[in-house]
């Protein structure tokens, strides 16, 4: 299932808006095919590697990172259906499915043909590679990544506004990646116009996966750019890279709308520059407390990439 | 030689005015004895160290980590001389000693009397463990750690002040310790007035080794209290730890005094908080860099401590 869940992170966030599943085919001890989302959500994962195994699916166990579908559509088969259509002997599942179109009605209907089905394996696991597609479907936002790239003493910038550059090659390709991996970035208004970021993904293969640019303004937004009243407003995208500045930061923090921070920091002081972050509406220090779990750690050349998750739901 | 090494740390910062030196006694493959510079920076380690071992000393190695001093004082004989007359056959030293009165004199005096002398060996080891007096030796100032305990987005208190706790107790704990390590502590007088911090070692058994109180300020100082008007005048200590604010802190740095950073940090987010630095005389963001190394990092609970070092001499 670990192998399964791997493999589905490939979708992302192409996948969107359906969520990047995984399934591998063994028969005998052996891997016979392996599948994720497409991009645009279709073909599913098991589509494809039900393709790709053809008559080797039969009597062969499934794993999937997520309950196969049970609903058709006009873009294909329920993968319910598909499976038991294949002769797939037995189905192992990660998560059950939220989706009330199919929570629970795609094992029911496997079982019902006769499939062996084993679920719950590794759930929290599998829901954390599809985070951005669970949270919009089960808190009706996207996930939200809030980047922030520092000195040792929390600026962004020096005091007259220049941070080119702060942290180094590495963790500015990582920032990159990142940005990859997002459906959209949102930066203030103050940030665009200080350095006109085009925010867009310098990577080599990835520069079509540049995501869609939003704004946080009660103004027009520039050509190319989606203007956003405030963090509540943001929708129609399952992932969300927040990208500063310290306002726009502060505006997700404040709203309570942040589930994972990028926290890159260069080991250089910088003294009165910028802040990282504005106010946040913390009243008191002890709130401030327990919200937050180390989730990775790594050195990016001689900068330090810290990963914090939120530690509750919200 | 790292056994020597280390031993020699456990003098510190006890032995001040004197180097905090380790000496280890080895015949036939087996240690005969060891030695440290005891308070007060006498007896010697390897005065200690020939106590101890009596007549086992004749025809053994003596491991030190720093050239055996070759000047005689009211408070003790020569070291070089007292391994002479303990018949020690062998000498390995660590770094040689940069205080004129014995510079190369120690070496030259042991084997004129027929001791073999091996040097150079770690020296950069043992100049890390004797930092402190080594700074001051060579530089003629003390050695300066700086201490900072900021949230992630590098506050070190609420806007109205409020700084207890950002950090942890085992973080706490481990500021105690560096305390205990140090033979002065300096703040400014804003954080004495706004925290009156009684800045003492409170660890069991470590409370004799609260530091001197030295306060950043044109003023007098209070009662317990030493007033110094800048970092350039901090004399008469072998090492500094530079405890707050963001005033002298900033001070310190600006005067470019600081050997090493200890960040704790806290998983928290403040906001529009206290900013750990103020002005600290940098001109462009490019200078910043090449500065601070990593020397260490680990967590404590759940912060994190980055220990940096100055990355040229200065």
């Amino acid at each position: 299932m670990a192998a399964t869940i791997a493999l589905s992170r490939r979708g992302r966030p192409a996948s969107a808006p359906n969520p990047t599943v995984g399934c591998i085919l063994v028969k005998d001890g052996r891997v016979v095919a392996r599948g994720w989302t497409q991009a645009g959500g279709r073909p599913h994962a098991e589509a494809v590697a039900l393709a790709a195994a053809g008559e080797a699916a039969r009597g062969a166990t499934a794993y999937v990172s997520l309950e196969p579908c049970a609903h058709t559509s006009t873009r294909g088969p329920a993968c319910s259906d598909s499976l038991i259509a294949a002769g797939v002997a037995r189905v192992v599942i990660a998560a059950q499915d939220p989706d009330p179109r199919t929570d629970g009605v795609g094992i029911a209907r496997l079982r019902e043909a006769g499939v062996e089905v084993l679920f719950h394996v590794m759930p929290a696991e599998a829901r954390a590679a599809m985070a951005p597609w669970w949270t919009r479907q089960t808190l009706g936002r996207p996930f939200v990544t809030l980047k922030l790239a520092t000195s040792l003493d929390g600026c962004i910038a020096m005091a007259d506004g220049s941070s080119r550059w702060i942290t180094g090659d590495r963790a500015r390709a990582h920032g990159h990646l990142e940005r990859a991996m997002h459906q959209a970035i949102l930066v203030g208004r103050g940030t665009f116009e200080a350095d006109a970021p085009k925010l867009d993904v310098r990577l080599p293969g990835l520069k079509e996966r540049s995501p869609q640019k939003l704004m946080l303004t009660r103004r027009a937004a520039p050509d190319g750019w989606t203007a956003v009243a405030s963090p509540e407003a943001i929708g129609g995208v399952d992932s969300l890279l927040v990208e500063g500045g310290a306002g726009a930061a502060s505006a997700v923090l404040a709203a309570d709308r942040v589930d994972r921070l990028l926290l890159y920091r260069a080991p250089i002081l910088i003294g009165r520059g910028k802040a990282a972050l504005d106010d946040i509406g913390l009243a008191n220090l002890a709130d401030a407390h327990g919200r937050w779990r180390l989730a990775d750690s790594r050195m990016l050349g001689s900068d330090r990439l810290d990963v914090y998750e939120r530690a509750r739901e919200g």
